[in-house]
């Protein structure tokens, strides 16, 4: 299994020729996952060949509109191309409302069911749940209601060592309590240990998205576990400090000082001030603390295929 | 003088990467319009190096959301560019309170004033109106209320030859009058014909903007004057007749039947289907029509220095 996150845009507020508001399309067992959807959206996901079947599940932050205004622009998109299947959105509960409004306005009908599930903007939620992942939401600290996500596959059986089947005569049925950690005795009463009989489980990757926030030292608390991969926003450097404060924005270095609280494996930050044409001086600020963090650029794909192998590819 | 017209976006209702939505910006007699404002207009003004400070009056043709989804995030922008001069928008009544639930939504108060003119969907009707020029929209006929715009120079004066000041010794306080047609009565009584004192005005240019509509035979009735300069959209080629009328849009070669009756001096044809992967036979259709028919590509500009001299700039 892998853990997939494709930055389809990390700019902050105002949009500018080749840097788009933030949105990610994030993928976990082979679950997909739109993370918030600025303006001009669809046409990155065109760009970077994500197929809009492929749309399932939308989670918006919140309501500022560098985060959400692409939103209705790709629902009457998927209209257009006559989607069929449903789409969820989890977003702040206004967020519904604003949606039939815009669509109201704009004369279109979905053809499709649209299914709203509004997020808990004070305390950590669970918003998604099947038998491979769960996603929680939690609240982070800006100058209006947001909320970050924890998307974290759930623990994996142990694998089973095919040759133990022969070796001590073990029945078919008996492989599911062994790949939960169960010894296993053979008819002559031995106990065959389980790690003689397995391999350790594949490692349950976890990713979590916070953006827009000042630093939340208290973080950990919120989520669930450490996250193995975490993006950060990190609109400003240390020396805008009072800015980012006045804002409620984070630097790069408490991006970094956040990534290590949290105990993440792999920090990538994001949402940069229009103020920064390139962004190594934030990436070293950050690396100074936290030296695994990397640079949200558009197009690039981080691929975490266990706790310690990050990929990057670069998009062109 | 010179008017102007900027391809931002060109494409029907589906973004494509490329291949923006509706949106022009109309420079006549150095008053600048925003004509319609489909998702992404803002970056696509960057990408044409069009100063945000140029945008003083946004006109939108009809709700469908190509057309306008991309008005309030510039709006946003220019609030947090901290804009400070008045913005006018005319559209259709209902978009008003649409862009101030959605302001709302995003939390966003603009710093700026923002100018609503209801447009009349019904009748043609003048809507903005200074000493040089005049602009009209008039009802198109789509599946829903949706308006053109006619924008008109004002007759100009004719120009007074500067020799003839000495030669008939004529007071300066005069002047105003001779370059209205007055002709001129010397102290002996002679009388001096006007064409002896001046050359013809300059051209008073003009520019129709039509989209989306099915072709309006009547169209004529409906302008002030024939255009010099046509926009009208050619959603499908001829062979998809059918669908056009469906759809209330037009062919390529109904585009060019309609510039023949409003007497248009050129067409620019656009606002075609995401099925067209180039435009040659949609040219070549209306062409065949139309000789001096174009095609509204992207980063485009066309310039008129008279109602013959048609300039296109290609962008890069």
């Amino acid at each position: 299994m892998e853990l997939k996150v494709q930055i389809l845009g990390s700019s902050s507020a105002i949009p500018l020729s080749g840097r788009n508001p933030t949105a990610q399309f994030v993928t976990i067992a082979s679950r997909h996952f739109l993370v918030d959807c600025g303006e001009g959206t669809q046409i990155q996901l065109r760009r970077n060949r994500i197929g809009f079947s492929r749309i399932e599940h939308i989670l918006i932050s919140h309501l500022h509109g560098d985060h959400f205004y692409g939103l209705v622009p790709l629902l009457s998109t998927l209209h257009l191309l006559d989607r069929q299947k449903e789409v969820h959105i989890y977003g702040p509960p206004e967020l519904e409302k604003g949606i039939y409004d815009l669509l109201a306005l704009s004369h279109a009908k979905l053809r499709y069911p649209l299914v709203f599930h509004p997020l808990n903007m004070k305390e950590p939620d669970l918003v998604y749940e099947d038998k491979g992942i769960k996603v929680h939401s939690f609240p982070l600290k800006h100058s209006l209601p947001c909320c970050g996500f924890f998307f974290q596959e759930k623990p994996k059986p142990r694998k089973f060592i095919k040759e133990a089947l022969a070796k001590y005569s073990i029945p078919n049925a008996e492989i599911r309590q062994i790949k939960q950690g169960a010894d296993w005795e053979d008819e002559n009463g031995n106990i065959v240990p389980n790690h003689e009989l397995t391999t350790d489980a594949p490692a349950s990757l976890s990713y979590a998205f916070c953006t827009d926030t000042k630093p939340i030292k208290q973080l950990r608390k919120l989520l669930p576990d450490a996250p193995d991969l975490l993006y950060h926003e990190a609109t400003f450097s240390e020396d805008l400090k009072d800015r980012a404060k006045q804002t409620k924005h984070s630097t790069a270095k408490q991006a970094a000082e956040i990534a290590q609280l949290v105990e993440a494996k792999h920090l990538i930050i994001g949402h940069f001030s229009v103020r920064y044409d390139e962004f190594d001086e934030l990436l070293q600020e950050a690396k100074a603390v936290f030296p695994k963090t990397h640079i949200a650029v558009e197009k690039t794909t981080f691929k975490l295929q266990s706790s310690e192998k990050l990929l990057i590819e670069l998009g062109s």
